[in-house]
């Protein structure tokens, strides 16, 4: 692996979930295998889990973190290829990652999607840029289409508390005030597709994934009925991808309820609107993974590290 | 100690000094005591001390700091029981500080006042929640009604420099063009109402602190008055407690000045608004002890943590 | 050497080449010179190399390095002697210089200049306050008339790249849509002028540097004729010094070329604004050094870093 830029990177997701528990046991057995290492970790938007537990994660292996917040603390960045750079941004890419790459072992990269302009943001321009123009090893720390460490983290977590050999998981839309990305549900159908798991898909119609990510995996609109027995519900917003970047529907009725969980346990990457998304009374009883999850990104962006470090 | 979220949190603040002081003996004396420890350090507000001196402790006891400006790298929390999350805040403070207790093994906060909602202030709303859903300790790094860290800090100056078994404190209040919180003064008396000292508070009328921390401490509204024979003046502006908030007066002749000061010592926590609050005279001369101070803020912050760790 | 300021502080430069060559073979060679030392850097402009370079450095020493925006972080700094601060500064220079120096064993400060009160940015208000208040050794990541870091870089990559004796360096101006400082240039002049080259300055008319800097360089007002027989082309835009601060001319045609540079090597300290300070044919090419620079930047700033170490 020379890059984790997307959940297509991992070659047998049943071992990497096996290696990633084998760390969470022993979080420092590799604290020297960093030593003198440095990661950079490149934020264009916002960010609390990632930003923590990757640093948590790379400190476990004994590397020195830098952070740092792209725009606030340098300046725009440009992407266009053959740009006239006479307007806001100060410097290209191809400088950018070539320079950072002089200074950090491993790059970390945060960059949402515009949400408006979907040809650019399926370009994984950011990213991709990234990839061509640095010489280290790049880690997607979510990007405009995808946001790979939560989706390894969450076949983690379902693996963890799997009650029966065969899980039945279900992916469930709910309601949000702003428009959204696809990025954590994408990782997570890839994620899921790949593990020996009875998936669903449920959301109101017109709230489509990518039929390129979705694949075979079904997609039920009722969501009453892919709930039926379910063992794992993952919840999360997102906006239109067929109408690009619009808000279709708030429907209340689709928040999740305690009720409507039954003895399923409940999934979310976080951020999570309490009694927009889901209820109070999911998130604070015991069927909420909520925080177990958030626990084990610092695992699956160790484990990814780790490889990358040992293949450097 | 589970927590230091008050100078209440101090059982003898006789034997801390002495701790204190064995430290600044020796700072890296338990520079493995804290090793693969990770401490975050979560600003809601702007610090200068408090974030380097921090750090600087965490690094003297062999841990890692992970520094984080919640609103600027992260977004809005949500502190309301019971909320329909479909405003601005983005995640709720029963998650955030969950999650943060997953990466750190020591979680410090920085959380000012309104000024303008008394009840939501003595409730510290935000110091408080991370107490209650935190799963490891918390330090206050200035609250809306405490900074015991600078409490401490101001108790070993004063140790330090005292000639005299008992001297005579001086809390004097002075003018300033903003609105400033009480937190500095109420540790400040907390403080000195468990050492031995002489201790008395002046201030124009109006500007009484919370009578449940004030108690029996001789309250003077002549600083003149005040100030005689005192071996320590300690400088604070803030604003009035019992018209919340409000700026009653920015009197000058409040101002300490060379001649008012006479042989004390002048303290202030700083930042501190030269010809203000204090004339360039008294800062400029050996009778100042604000940098000294500034560098007890590392000492008391290193003690704190020491003992939180110990007790880990 | 008690600080790193300018160029002026190099005793030999072709001395401190050779140590940064011996350094950049053998990065870690001082990893235990900084231990349990800290440097603070102070940002009161933005910075993507200083940054990350500097940080890089320390860590090479094993030093801790922390980083702090300081209006971002903090608050506004007041500079003026004497001044009533009742304006919008929080806290004058002579505390908050003196303060660092408590917690960090360096400081290393960038401040821009206002480029539109010239006596106040010639008077190096920023760094020279911190070289007169702090108690520890200030280095200058950048101030309002250097950038003795990039310099130095500069004179580092021209003898690594240089194939004769005495190589011709040309300085040219280029240009720019924002008004830039004159730093980089003054200080790459002043380098140049230590080394063994031949060295010239070309600019469009009315965009002389501060002749007590260039003194005796020849200066060409016409690109081309500079540009004949150049091992090396160091491209800069930068505003006028004369009519101080304005931007006189945009001229497209002192734009650099791959026709224009021909054998010469392309140098520049970044950020570049593609296609207006230099065409895209040159930076994709080999003829571009600024790569290479960027990665020199870790080694003169360890080599300074170490020099001041070494004398604490």
């Amino acid at each position: 692996m020379k890059h984790y830029t997307s959940i297509h990177d991992i070659d047998d997701i049943n071992s990497w979930i096996a290696d990633a528990k084998a760390l969470k046991q022993a979080p420092l057995q590799d604290v020297t295998l960093g030593k003198d290492k440095t990661i950079g970790l490149l934020f264009f938007n916002s960010s609390l889990r990632t930003r923590l537990s990757t640093q948590k994660a790379a400190l476990n292996l004994g590397m020195n973190p830098i952070v740092m917040n792209v725009s606030g603390d340098a300046w725009g960045i440009e992407f266009g290829d053959g740009t006239v750079m006479d307007g806001n941004t100060a410097e290209h890419i191809k400088e950018a990652a070539a320079v950072v790459s002089q200074y950090c072992d491993i790059i970390a990269v945060r960059a949402f999607p515009t949400l408006t302009d979907k040809t650019k943001d399926e370009s994984e321009q950011v990213l991709k840029s990234f990839v061509t123009y640095a010489s280290v090893p790049i880690v997607n720390m979510e990007s405009a289409t995808g946001h790979p460490l939560q989706g390894l983290t969450d076949a983690l977590t379902i693996s963890e508390h799997a009650k029966v050999a065969k899980p039945k998981v279900v992916l469930s839309w709910a309601p949000h005030v702003k428009t959204l990305p696809h990025a954590v549900a994408n990782s997570f159908v890839q994620a899921m597709q790949k593990m020996d798991v009875e998936f669903v898909i449920t959301h109101p119609e017109g709230y489509d994934l990518n039929p390129e990510i979705t694949g075979n995996t079904p997609i039920i609109y009722n969501q009453e009925e892919a709930f039926a027995n379910a063992d794992f519900v993952y919840t999360k917003n997102w906006c239109s991808y067929s109408d690009y970047g619009k808000i279709l529907s708030e429907d209340p009725n689709w928040m999740i309820t305690k009720e409507k969980l039954g003895d399923a346990k409940f999934m979310h990457c976080l951020p999570v609107r309490r009694n927009v998304v889901v209820e109070d009374a999911v998130l604070d009883s015991d069927s909420s993974l909520v925080i177990q999850q958030a626990n084990n990104r610092t695992y699956a962006a160790q484990l990814v590290l780790k490889k990358l470090l040992e293949n450097l």
